[in-house]
């Protein structure tokens, strides 16, 4: 069975070029994901399919009223029926949401249904985070026009984790926040450009000396821009050594600054 | 002169929707924002347009060359001439960046041209980082396909920034990640919808009331669900003794969970 992710949004056009291309075209084309889009405008009664109205207490920008996104919930029901968190979550996108990290993207992966609510304006009446959400997410401190990008980074960081998406498994493996630290810097030809030239241990051949590169070079370049990271990662005793090496200035070793 | 936003990228494709609706749209049509679409591919000079080889050292997937990136920035270079930041900024896409946030928005809504470079793949050669990036950003703690739609966020976030993008400007600064706290809950009609009421406070018109409620519900859900930004928000005495009162289980006056 594939994913099944709804996209509530009165933007679906947004969505035409990301779903139609690169990963998430195949993993579509593979069975691996289904993406619904739903225009909750189709949903309001009146003659004028209004959406939005003014918030109560006043204040600046219009709100989404809570009626059509629950009728399109009622329809979306009355096809798939409900379910619950693991198998199914409604997902709010908003700035008030937890942070979206790989963690979270690894948990969505074992769902059957993701239902993103996509927001635009000054955001959802409350009852619809009250009413219909499972929980709220917010892909980082900055604002958004709408969920709706926040909701494409969602569903590309789930369905390249799907099984039979990425050829090569170990491709998604091997990689920053999977790992716990930063990449080290990759290089492919030529061997020089433009007088930059490939760090030659990476050109040698010998196996074990380039392992020993690359390890070094992911916990200095973590070391020196996300310092963060390493609390929660996995370190070996020689890790820790040139952890202090770089402390005190001892930076041997390292080509890629 | 609108801000110039250059995306280097495989998949110009990916952006038309985005590009073509909502704010996105409207800030073109107002001449603030002019998005450029470079296909980097048309810039390999082999028979095959080949954009991508292996990594020197072994493993898996393949990594975008030097040359078809540097190619495509020549031709730019050509045209536009060079800048550096703070007017013009090179960015490269990358997890190992500097995370985005809206104070990063709001320098990049300064510039006069950012140019968005987008890996795929494994990403990049080093070299495109060492000999074209005036900075890597990152969105988050999670793996992405590509830079593709972590471009789109950015040209989302700094566009509504931009003069003449928003209609109402008291719209862009009453949010969160602007006052420091996550946004209280709002309401709009119908005063009660399936059993769900509008606080009365809302329903009521005194405005002293009102601002009250807001700020202390604003208070209420930044300590419940984002504590790590009271630390730089600005708090009035007030707000410190709401904030003790909730840390000793008083929730007085808090009417939405």
């Amino acid at each position: 069975m594939p994913l099944h992710v709804v996209v509530m949004t009165l933007f679906p056009g947004m969505f035409t070029g990301v779903l139609s291309e690169s990963m998430l075209k195949r993993a579509q084309e593979a069975g691996a994901l289904r993406v619904e889009l739903v225009d909750f405008r189709e949903y309001a009664t009146d003659r004028h399919r209004t959406v939005d109205d003014a918030p109560y207490g006043g204040g600046a920008g219009m709100l989404l009223k809570p009626d059509p996104i629950f009728a399109a919930m009622d329809d979306l029901r009355a096809r798939v029926g409900q379910g619950s968190p693991p198998e199914e979550r409604v997902i709010l996108l908003s700035p008030s949401g937890r942070r979206f990290t790989q963690a979270v993207a690894e948990e969505y992966a074992k769902s059957q249904r993701l239902i993103l609510l996509c927001g635009h304006y000054e955001g959802f009446d409350d009852r619809v985070r009250q009413g219909l959400a499972t929980e709220e997410l917010s892909l980082g401190d900055f604002v958004l026009t709408g969920g709706e990008i926040a909701a494409m980074a969602v569903i590309d960081a789930v369905a390249r984790l799907l099984p039979g998406v990425l050829g090569n498994v170990a491709s998604a493996e091997d990689e920053s926040h999977t790992s716990g630290l930063l990449e080290y810097p990759q290089f492919t030809r030529p061997a020089e450009f433009r007088g930059m030239r490939v760090p030659a241990t990476l050109l040698s051949g010998h196996h074990q000396n380039i392992e020993i590169w690359r390890r070094k070079h992911a916990l200095y370049r973590t070391w020196k821009y996300r310092p963060d990271l390493l609390r929660n990662a996995r370190l070996s005793e020689r890790d820790r050594e040139w952890l202090q090496g770089f402390a005190a200035g001892d930076f041997s070793g390292i080509d890629v600054w």
